[in-house]
């Protein structure tokens, strides 16, 4: 990749400018809050019953080099991801189709499609929908051509849950500090620039998307004050990440904001004759808020529903009159069956889409090819590719279900296949793997430095508000639409998970370089 | 005091209340920065050998009932204290004679002022002096007259090291943020209201103070790049307090800072033939920084100078050209001895310093009455007065050293007289207690709530830049001179020490009523 050829990146450090850069590592994210609560395995709950104890969240001590073609090739395609995958979320007739492949074999699907329908027999009282959405990539080396060229790949396009803005932001600023104050050491100051670090505004703009929704909702029709409920899981470790969108949407646009456990749901809440949905804070039984916009952080995996009646708090949630950031529709079209609908070769769903060709064909370049483990002709072709090590080697296979955590890698693959009943196949994509150039770096985890190769996830958020449109006579339209930053989220190439929160990954930002 | 009859202050709450209290407390603090590294009673070494951990400051959960007028008073009195402890620093004379008066008793104070002698033999090459001032008080209910009138009374003057201006901007902001999410029942909603609460600006101020003192020293002679060193003990659990400067004065004026652990001054600076203070970062072993202001956050107390070569290393800066936030007069002008022969009843003192009666009147106001233990007249008389129990219970005996934490109370000062050789009496001063109106309060605390009786000290903040002046034809001038934010610090009542960073206090800070 770019990083000039007889440049060691990241540079090595003497002990002495190791401890310099560490210790402004742990010193500035807890002055800034880029933390989360240690993990069990790291800080007992019995040594900290109330839990009142952080610690700086997993970061890398260098920004990841990143090729800045790919990141603004990235950053450029977002509105056209927001206007895709509000247009698919506005299709309900679409959607139903991939619903139908899926319920048989992931009944967390069939159970949220059953609470639209259920809803959608009611009447659905609130045609605005939010997207707070994150589509990731990875840089792929592409060597079809004489010549190698990188671009970025999707990995994935989450449409409810996205998490990280608000640490993504802070590690950025961090990276940038560090730079200030001469913690990385002069032999990588070509490399490490003011110009070539990135700022990521993500929980700003995110916070002004929630705004924005909570605004179009409009006055309470019975004067009750406003607010947006954020719906978490409880207890959460990632808490400061929300919390600095809780902060920036409450100082930047005046909006009041709650914190709601999803298990909460049915005694903190009612939905009133109009189907207002009226929010008593415990701590404030005398006041009611109405809610303009329900921001799920939880409500992801069947993990947050282990009791029938979290579902009736999610159908009760649903046919509300809030905003929902996303409805189920939208979260329905996140499924990794869609993202393998639309990146399978030849497919004809995109421009369903997307009807601007040039828009599509940009799209189109981001996607890995996927096939599906189905009994079509395309399907039996990826069966066979699967269950052979030799090929199966560039592959992936991962669950249609949310959430990561579960794929399982190249060659790994046709043993897994084997244990696992034919029948059950198609609950699973087949994704050709990305190929990302060799990189390094340093994480900082539970205290301990890790150093070594590691692999970068690009994340790209997107706001988009948008109106269903009342059934047959109209598709609906978006109201607001932008870019909402990045995240870069670097994992040891060891493991081949990305979650940092999950204790494999580490938040990261870009040092942007000519490729 | 003013708080309104029927109202309880602060308000009981319900479990639910002071859950979603807690729980905003828990997440904001961490999130901002207003933390310290954990107790080694909380959390051991072994437990987090790295350091990574770091928890809530110890805090209040509401912010604490304080009479405006007192804290108008407060405020308004600043500039008059920077200029009075200005012109002790200028009066070496003077000084002189308090000196004399502890060397025997006190061998800080005379190694302090050897290191001065020595300098001023060799003559010294910086005419610039910086204070970062913090005055301390109390109010104090005045029953000498009919009508009881509240007051602030001086618990002492700190011109070294004085600590907590970066959390107590933290925790001012912190107590607005729980007004504004109704974490504050509707009972307290007359009392505790946007108008009674004051923001403090004391990390901006402060760092402002740290800036005018770089600019003012000048261009470097030699072009080296210029810097600001803190001077800081090794390990510092207050870490944050002091980071909060160092990113202010980055941020807000550009101004590069170096904290420097007093035990490595030797190792890591040297002063050149023309007394410049050159600082070469272990870091960056290949660059040198000019050093303009050296602000010290160590170095007050005897046990940051336990081998002799920490005299060398005191030394060594003061011979420097940097500017000195405090000089060796500055800090000696600190000394409890300073504040009680300015305190004692009829004393000339405070009049050779502020020439102007009424500002000197306005400070007279807020002494409490200090006597010596000597074997004047006076001192007799309250040696009597401390030997007694019934009249010693009015009364605290107070080393002369700084710091804190060896305070002998009331009842408790006959006994600790009688088992102290009566030669070394003089090394203590007996002071009037301050009697506060009584408050309540909850503090937060490694991660337990102690709520009950508490006693709040007022710091108020003050920057001076001043130039000393040449020897006799000059008493120098003040060049810079404002009130810089303030700290409310509260304790327990059953606690007479308010060190909080010694786990006896907590930030806090005031909620204004009129008296």
């Amino acid at each position: 990749m770019a990083v000039p050829n007889d440049a060691q990146y990241p540079p090595e450090l003497s002990p002495e400018e190791e401890q310099y850069l560490l210790t402004n590592v742990k010193d500035w994210s807890i002055a800034h809050g880029l933390a989360v609560r240690p993990a069990p395995t790291f800080v007992s709950q019995e040594r900290d019953p109330s839990g009142v104890l952080a610690t700086t969240a997993p970061v890398t001590l260098f920004p990841s080099i990143f090729p800045r073609s790919c990141f603004e090739q990235g950053l450029a395609i977002q509105k056209a991801y927001n206007e895709l995958y509000s247009a698919i979320a506005r299709d309900e007739e679409w959607i139903k189709g991939i619903v139908e492949e899926l319920a048989p074999i992931d009944d967390f699907v069939e159970k949220l499609w059953n609470v639209h329908l259920e809803v959608k027999k009611e009447g659905y009282v609130q045609d605005l929908s939010l997207g707070l959405f994150r589509s990731d990539y990875m840089v792929h080396a592409n060597t079809d051509s004489d010549k190698t060229s990188l671009g970025i790949r999707q990995v994935e396009f989450n449409t409810i849950a996205s998490s990280f803005g608000g640490l993504s932001s802070k590690v950025s600023s961090m990276h940038r500090h560090l730079l200030a104050i001469n913690a990385y050491p002069s032999s990588s100051s070509s490399i490490i620039t003011e110009n070539a670090l990135r700022q990521s505004k993500a929980t700003s703009s995110l916070a002004k998307g929630l705004a924005a929704a909570h605004s179009a909702y409009g006055p309470s029709r019975n004067k009750h004050p406003l607010c947006v409920l954020f719906v978490v899981q409880d207890p959460e470790r990632n808490v400061f990440d929300q919390r600095h969108l809780e902060y920036a949407v409450l100082e930047e646009s005046g909006v009041r904001s709650f914190r709601l456990p999803f298990h909460r749901i049915l005694s903190d809440s009612k939905v009133d004759s109009d189907r207002n949905l009226l929010y008593t804070p415990p701590s404030l039984p005398s006041m009611t808020f109405e809610v303009t916009t329900i921001y799920f952080r939880a409500g992801y995996s069947p993990d947050d529903h282990p009791r029938p009646e979290d579902w009736d708090a999610r159908r009760h949630l649903e046919r509300s009159r809030a905003i929902k950031c996303p409805s189920i529709l939208t979260q329905l079209a996140g499924c990794k069956k869609v993202q393998q609908v639309l990146a399978t070769p030849h497919s004809p769903h995109l421009k369903r889409f997307l009807l601007d060709e040039s828009v599509a064909s940009h799209v189109l370049e981001t996607f890995a090819p996927i096939y599906s483990l189905d009994e079509s002709k395309a399907g039996r072709e990826a069966q066979k590719l699967a269950r052979h090590p030799d090929s199966a080697a560039r592959y992936v296979l991962k669950p249609q279900r949310e959430g990561g955590g579960n794929n399982i890698y190249r060659k790994a693959i046709p043993d897994f296949l084997e244990k696992t009943p034919q029948k059950n196949w198609p609950a699973y994509i087949l994704m050709e793997m990305i190929e990302p150039p060799p990189l390094r770096n340093a994480i900082l985890r539970n205290g301990e430095v890790q150093k070594g190769g590691v692999i970068g996830e690009l994340g790209v958020y997107g706001v988009c508000l948008w109106r269903n449109g009342s059934g047959e006579t109209s598709k609906g339209e978006i109201l607001e639409n932008w870019e909402a930053g990045y995240l870069l989220r670097t994992k040891g190439d060891q493991s081949e998970e990305g979650g940092v929160a999950a204790g494999f990954g580490a938040v990261d930002s870009c040092c942007l370089v000519d490729s």
